[in-house]
């Protein structure tokens, strides 16, 4: 039988009864022959309510012990979810992140994986044991423990997944897969039943939460088939995979982010070398920048403005004090009062209809574009905040409940 | 400057607050110039709540799982610890038991320490940090995580004294030091100055619960000075430490111990081989025996009874299972209604007049000796339960109270 790679987020194992439930679908599995890699994340809210005694005793605590504290979420899980799985006569073994390869850089909080190690695991598998692995965290080559960044647990099932050389690795989640928009915002919204890597990789960098970036991105490298589906229900979720070229450019999904921030920097010197000097400094910071715009020069000033994601405030203000020091500014704005819609898919920027389709919905709603920016797989609009859900629906009428296309794969 | 071993037990670290207080006093320690290893419990009942989540999960959940499970508890404490010192200004690091180098053998849930690898703990000290170490837990040459059983950091504190020869073990509690008897009972208890590790051994093992006998017999073996003292004072507790030969008999302590059960095997053949049988099953079952009698025999058949910690009244039910396969017995009786008071000193056995001062004081009161056991340091006697408090009294004024030379050394 197969290996299959199955992670479980917070919410699937927030208390024993949902631990419960987790280990008679793991025993499903189990019982059909499959050999199980389970990765698990810290039970509900456990994470950040670590996080929040670290805070309350230093604002900014030190980041390795950060990951040592927050490590131990995981670690808890793993236990009683083999715990639960021996109460159900299925033999498993929990392992940390370490103990299960997980080989990390040493930037904690936010480790990037440079290897696993899979003979642990591989032993135990031919042992006949469902093989529990912690998600979100690894060790590095000096032994410290790290932790990945929020959502780690994905990076860690699909970096197993890869190594392992799993049929699928299955993301346990509390919604039924990877719709066409936010289901809360549009009733309509349909289920996906397959996505290409690309695209789930622009879906994720555009917000939506239900699969990491990284993930993705590990994922498409090693060509691991992901099935993100629900843990409350039997239903197919969502494919994510190689998809054959298609012919026809079609919009997938209507995403929507707003935990973004547009800044400006009012009248920069307008010479050479400067632009670049700016987000250099910004990059430096770890800062994501998006939807960069200058505008045009005048009396020796431009201004440059760009959008961050919310989270990134804190750093922004930090890079722009030691921007100050090396270049004369007029002034900084911060404006919160906008979000950001984009439609998904592969060549949409490539054909000048979409794009057109995209700013005559938004026209006769009369939404004001502020930034535009496209990519190959997307174009974004950032927009008045408030006008963001209905601007979603009317996108998501226009390009997918009025396509032909979406209709014959639709769920 | 020395290097100073100190630990802090659950109460120590019950809460934020108390974690900022137990950081005060180690950054006082580290600005006087000293090299300060600490070790640390689990917060306040984390450990008693984690064990209650695997039970609820499974009534015996599996050994190895547990382990995984509690380690988390000190994890926590650490990182917590360590993140206060650097609000302090302290620099510092901590450290899993595995990490500090605690490598155990893989008896799980009470593994025992095989050797400690100090280089990790002796290159932070030489960068100038407080390291941190997770009490409780360790590592088996296979990368398995251990716990070493209730009061598990004291051992792992005095081994990591013993491996680094620290000038001395500080043990953080909440009590003021050793008492000649449990102040609650008897108001006239005195701290102890000092006492020798025979002595505090041989308390230890009669249920005096400020320092754990494993603990003991490591500091005894690799002669670590320990000083038992309170979190919450600045008074000198009781020094643990070599003691030189003292001509005089003399009573240290009166300790007490209520959580014992006097078990009767009724009506076991009287045959050569018979008692080992017995002894043999209950001891392979990890039985801690005390205070083992026979009766004569009469008409082929005698009675065995022997007192057990009341802890372990679940694995004698199993062991005398496995036995009445091979042995007819007449019966079994548990007796909840008994205690233990012993006096304890170093030669106290061997000097008549004290076993007849212990008997005599309890003749006086009207107390009857169901058993009696002795060692060189100690003279026990098993009595009603509910005549154990009075007891203690009475043996404090006679043995403690009375002595001139307690006196000379009383604090």
């Amino acid at each position: 039988m197969s290996l299959i790679v199955q992670k479980y987020g917070g919410s699937s194992v927030a208390d024993l009864e949902r631990i419960r439930m987790v280990a008679s679908r793991i025993r499903r599995y189990f019982l059909e022959g499959h050999s199980v890699v389970v990765v698990v994340s810290a039970m509900g809210k456990t994470t950040d309510a670590l996080l929040a005694m670290a805070q309350e005793l230093h604002p900014l605590p030190p980041e390795r012990e950060v990951d040592m504290l927050l490590a131990t979420g995981e670690q808890v899980s793993v236990a009683l979810l083999s715990i639960a799985l021996f109460a159900q006569g299925v033999p498993s073994v929990s392992l940390t992140g370490g103990q299960a390869g997980i080989i990390t850089t040493d930037t904690h909080t936010k480790a990037r994986i440079l290897r696993v190690q899979v003979e642990r695991i591989l032993r135990y598998l031919r042992e006949g044991k469902v093989v529990i692995v912690a998600g979100f965290q690894g060790i590095t080559e000096d032994g410290e423990i790290t932790t990945l960044g929020r959502g780690g647990s994905d990076t860690t099932a699909c970096a197993l997944a890869a190594a392992l050389q799993a049929e699928v690795c299955e993301i346990y989640t509390d919604v039924e897969g990877v719709f066409t928009a936010d289901p809360r915002i549009v009733p309509k919204a349909r289920k996906i039943l397959r996505i290409s890597y690309d695209e789930m990789s622009e879906m994720a960098s555009l917000g939506a939460k239900v699969l990491q970036l990284r993930a993705v991105d590990f994922a498409r490298l090693y060509r691991v088939r992901v099935h993100v589906r629900s843990t409350f229900s039997e239903n197919e979720g969502t494919w994510v995979e190689e998809v054959e070229n298609m012919e026809d450019v079609k919009v997938r999904a209507i995403t929507h982010n707003l935990d973004v921030v547009k800044v400006v920097l009012l009248g920069v010197p307008d010479k050479p070398g400067v632009a670049a000097l700016v987000l250099r400094t910004l990059v430096d910071c770890a800062v994501s920048l998006d939807m960069i715009i200058q505008s045009e020069g005048r009396e020796g000033k431009k201004d440059i403005a760009f959008v961050i994601p919310r989270e990134d405030k804190g750093k922004v203000h930090k890079a722009l004090e030691s921007l100050q020091k090396m270049l004369p500014l007029e002034g900084v704005t911060f404006d919160e009062g906008v979000g950001k819609v984009s439609v998904v898919g592969a060549g949409v920027a490539n054909d000048p209809r979409i794009a057109f389709r995209m700013f005559d919905t938004l026209a006769r709603l009369g939404v004001n574009i502020d930034m535009i920016s496209t990519s190959n797989l997307r174009i974004s609009c950032l927009i008045p905040r408030d006008r963001v859900a209905e601007s979603v629906s009317a996108l998501h009428e226009t390009f997918i409940e009025d396509s032909e296309v979406m209709l014959r794969e639709g769920s």
